[in-house]
């Protein structure tokens, strides 16, 4: 199952140029922002002893190896051999990069496709474009062209574009598009308050501080948290045609989880039904189930269960099981959410390989799924989804 | 384990009488009202996975023959000879039929169960009934009266009532009974605007054309969606001291999910708990948890996982392991909430006989529970304890 | 796995003290306040089989002796000595105990160590001692230092604090403290709402008239439910600057569940999160994973699956797993949020080790967890982390 097969990870993220110490490598395997408490560490977790588990061995260490030695012999190879054995054996033929988070920091997609041997194209982040208009100097009036502009220039080479309503807002959205009239009011009261915050710092964290969730330029700038452009840049993004990918589910401390269930985008799900629009439900957790329900009703939804698969290791097969039972099998993804570290890469990618294996393998070995089934729904999952959608051999 | 036992199906509805071209039978194999996305097919689903599985035999074929062969087979054998060979394989003693959807296109409960050789009786849905009222024309004044008299000649011969609230409003309602007067203003108004509506079609629509949660006339005629009126007709069953069947959890796209949820329902379980009326929870996946719970705490309410089982295909067990959670077993009943297809019928039987002796069997082989008591609660919940909610051997 | 450790119990209650009838022992094996239908039995549960199967051989009968045996056995062997040998079996070092319900018909925390061979220490009620305080006669300026002075005192000797603000309420609260001002406003409200009412009778009901999760005097006195006065407790809790325990998921019938989900606590969660100050989720089901998001994001949020995990009976492992996908394996901890019963301080300890060993061998066997990492966390889930939390060695 998935042998032969290389994946494409419809959502991730670029991985950190250079070395990291102890403290910033646990801040990268959590989604907190804030360190384990005294005495114990963050990597006393399912994602901790799955990166034991995997990663180990491809840096010449025995599974289960201590995290001290772990760490030292990941120093001890520096970063971009770390990276080049980690992402190269992800086994990912194509990586659709957001690069809307701290992208400063990180490999560019085509410096993370380069050292994993695979192909990879960009992913828009839909707040941050908006975020660039208003830091270049935009008027209330001038605001809904400028982004028009701005995204038709920054999407030119996109797969797909992006949303972090679920960090900004929550998902709980009147469903149509603001009028221009609400949207150019929104937009002079967010430019005024943004002015009047303090003059923005660098946009980019040093590789500890954040996750990446959210990639918001926080208390340093312009974060788009007005509900009314939040939905203005969400329809901006259902006109330009590409696939709208939209968190949902779990993520950093930034959202509330309870406004973060897909359920809750029904109404808007409903009135873009009919705009030969592909919406992307990432990752879901622990509302996949819901988000099943929602592909299986809307023929143009789709979901994931990435960043989930990492997060609870050894959980990975009931997990990717919940997901595989309301949705039909075409509108279901493979994706990690990786971010900095290249172990999530690998992870994402391992954990999806063998949950999906043993899942499939299961039914089929109780009779419930032919063979010929299992390895055709492994194929869609794992990448002709993928391919179709984002229109990858075009 | 059920072996020998013959279910009683507590709600389901009739299947198709004629012939079903392909694109007829995927949109009754999907809860979607829309076809696949281009180059996909509804049965790419567990859904359809279970019907190439365990009815392809039943048709002279290969498990999991081909969706091609399968329904050329099908239509080979035509309507009836199909629907005797899977609606007699499913093992049901008693029907509860929902008649309140699209009933002129199926067989009717007498059809169902001679087709079957089982027996069958009523269930009727209260929205239906008000519809009816309408139609017949009523004054805001009279509608009270006139929904009480038509309720009780409608439920002559009924074992239950059904009511579809979670479709036309949401599970999230006050509680108590509204007054005659608010009920007379919202007839008034839900009547006005009625009439203002287009004249309404006939009141069944072609058989691919809808699912069979909402049963409602739609934009052809008179929907019953005002708040009010539903919270009355609620009540109005409750008073009527049968069984009151609540559609909750997931079903055609017309339903908010995050509204579906049985728990919002709390208010109202407790505002009849000392009114001698049994409240069955239909479905309610993915909230059959939150169901479980209100069994638990509350002896006037009961649950199945019907529909859902049949739509998770190779996962049933797992579903209907979690329903065995918080649930007094004595409170948890089997059906299908099969619609059109006679393949949905056989299903619910075979995947939750298969389901129940897999979850049983092996608590019974961990040594968690004794053989006895397993083969009891089997017995319970395929048929005992729908034999003494709706007093079937009266 | 867990062999040779004694737990922590680190929230439950005492146990009733004299001979219990039949109906009295069905209402404490129950959530519900209310009997099973007629010619059922509330034992017909995961619940009533887990104890057939368990504390039968520890009363010398069979496993899954049936029911009326093993009540006969209980009378037979009287109280004293089925407390003394189920308490016993339970292997707990120690009980961390409620003393806010119905303490007048249990055992003291004292009594409850004694009868086991294990220490026990107190955890306070946070809604109680308000409501000491206004039986003692306070004004409403007065209230909150008195308050303050009471809780101070009644927690001299205590390890941990608690609030019922799931079930006076729901978690659906603002995040901050009151103001003093609203504190008097809602404190004169509440005490006046409450000298109008009925003069309070005994604290304490008889043995089978409730269950443990509310406490509230009812009807017969000053039940603490104003919303302002609960945040005002829950605050003063936090300034106690002991661990806060907050009930949150299933519980008797007096909460809603749908505002029971701990996710709803993300607001005052953050704003405690500077403080020092551990908040301990209890049992959480069935929203035990998003506890489980809340543990990971925030390091001073902690989690158990007590109560669930006897009531699921068979399903405990199922259970326990899903507890342990996001949560840091440091911020879970054992609980058996027994009351009344021995068999539910038994069964608590006895159904948490074999599923934790269910399931942490089922990932070393499959070679995703290393041995040593699956006892160390086995003893940190048992005992370590309470100990740690509760400073229990100190």
């Amino acid at each position: 199952m998935l042998e032969g097969v290389r994946l494409v990870d419809h959502h991730c993220h670029g991985v950190v140029r250079g070395p990291l110490d102890r403290a910033a490598f646990e801040l990268l395997a959590t989604e907190s922002d804030r360190p384990a408490p005294p005495g114990c560490t963050t990597l006393d977790s399912q994602l901790g002893f799955a990166i034991r588990r995997w990663c180990a061995p491809l840096l010449g260490l025995a599974p289960h190896a201590p995290a001290e030695d772990y760490l030292a012999r990941r120093d001890q190879l520096g970063p971009a051999e770390v990276n080049r054995r980690l992402l190269g054996a992800a086994g990912v033929a194509t990586f659709l990069v957001d690069t809307g988070f701290r992208a400063g920091d990180l490999l560019t997609p085509a410096e993370l496709g380069a050292a994993a041997g695979a192909s990879a194209a960009e992913v828009v982040r839909l707040e941050a474009v908006a975020e660039r208009v208003a830091e270049g100097g935009v008027s209330a009036d001038g605001f809904a062209a400028a982004y028009a502009d701005a995204l038709a220039t920054a999407t030119t080479d996109a797969v797909a574009v992006k949303s972090v309503l679920a960090y900004r807002h929550g998902l709980d959205i009147a469903p149509e598009p603001p009028t221009a009239s609400q949207v150019r009011t929104a937009a002079g009261r967010w430019l005024r308050r943004a002015e009047a915050a303090l003059p923005p710092g660098p946009r980019d964290g040093s590789p500890g501080d954040g996750s990446p969730g959210d990639g918001s330029p926080g208390a340093r700038g312009l974060r788009l948290d007005d509900p009314v452009l939040l939905r203005h840049v969400l329809w901006a993004g259902v006109q330009r045609g590409l696939p709208v990918q939209i968190h949902t589910g779990f993520g950093d401390p930034d959202l509330d989880l309870a406004r973060a269930d897909p359920a809750l985008l029904t109404g808007f799900l409903r009135a873009v039904a009919d705009r030969d629009v592909a919406i992307m439900l990432l990752h879901c957790y622990p509302f996949h189930r819901q988000a099943g329900y929602l592909a299986q009703v809307f023929p143009h939804v789709y979901l994931d269960v990435g960043l989930a698969l990492n997060h609870v290791g050894a959980r990975a097969p009931a997990v990717l099981a919940e997901s595989l039972e309301l949705a039909p099998f075409h509108q279901v993804l493979y994706s990690s959410d990786a971010f900095g570290l290249p172990e999530l890469h690998l992870l994402g990618a391992a954990l999806f390989r063998e949950a999906l294996a043993e899942v499939l393998d299961g039914w089929v070995a109780a009779g419930r799924w032919s063979g010929a089934d299992a390895r055709r729904v492994a194929d869609m999952v794992g990448a002709g989804n993928a391919a179709r959608v984002y229109r990858l051999g075009d």
